[in-house]
């Protein structure tokens, strides 16, 4: 069993910080659209990264195992939120990544590692919608 | 429907960071758990920020609705991975709230508006684990 520990303390109207010991703090607030400032990180955000960071570390390990060499990995993660029975949440994440692998020939290895990063990543396994994954090589 | 978009790219080692439109790019690194470095933050971590920012821009609408005005608003959150049946996932996520009001004669409303908070937080609905919430009053 791991634990994560972070703290989120308000800071004024719709804005507020958020800290983990011995890394940066980061400014959070309210979305725009619900009446938050522009340019400040929102809790979408976070989750959106956080599975798309998820996904890319899992990835990192399965491409460790399985002997490929990276030469770039970048991914676009969009979250979509909406109305459901339940009220607002989030409905799907998309992550379409891009991957430069030393060895060509190793391309196949190198999608087997994603799908498997898809499917072990720890917070993909946690999320009610599903974590969709699009890879091309470059 | 509202749609999220952020940005993960690799660096070197087990690091890369995340980036979003108009906003501070965030570091980010596999946990040291799990052979990444100190000190950067992890996916497990920017979930549980994002759960525990979430929880409080829910809360701060609701303490504006219910015309409470807030002198304080912290908050401490923990995450628990644990090995499933499907594989690691998060198991729990637990929030410690402390809020400070103007008016003492609010407290019930206000214990109301967090717990409407954590009912209607959209990250908390997206979530296949428990969120749970203890408030303390300053």
């Amino acid at each position: 069993m791991w634990t994560y520990k972070t703290a989120v303390d308000w800071k004024s109207g719709k804005t507020g910080e958020t800290r983990c010991e011995g890394k940066p703090t980061v400014e959070v607030a309210t979305p725009p659209e619900f009446g938050g400032p522009e340019n400040i990180w929102t809790p979408e955000d976070l989750l959106t990264s956080a599975v798309a960071t998820c996904v890319m570390t899992s990835a990192l390990f399965f491409f460790d195992r399985a002997g490929i060499r990276l030469n770039a990995y970048k991914s676009d993660a969009t979250a979509t939120m909406e109305k459901t029975p339940n009220g607002l949440a989030i409905t799907g994440i998309r992550i379409d990544i891009t991957v430069g692998i030393e060895d060509a020939a190793q391309e196949e290895a190198a999608r087997k590692a994603v799908e498997q990063a898809e499917k072990s990543c720890p917070l993909s396994n946690s999320m009610t919608c599903p974590v969709t994954v699009e890879l091309l090589f470059i």
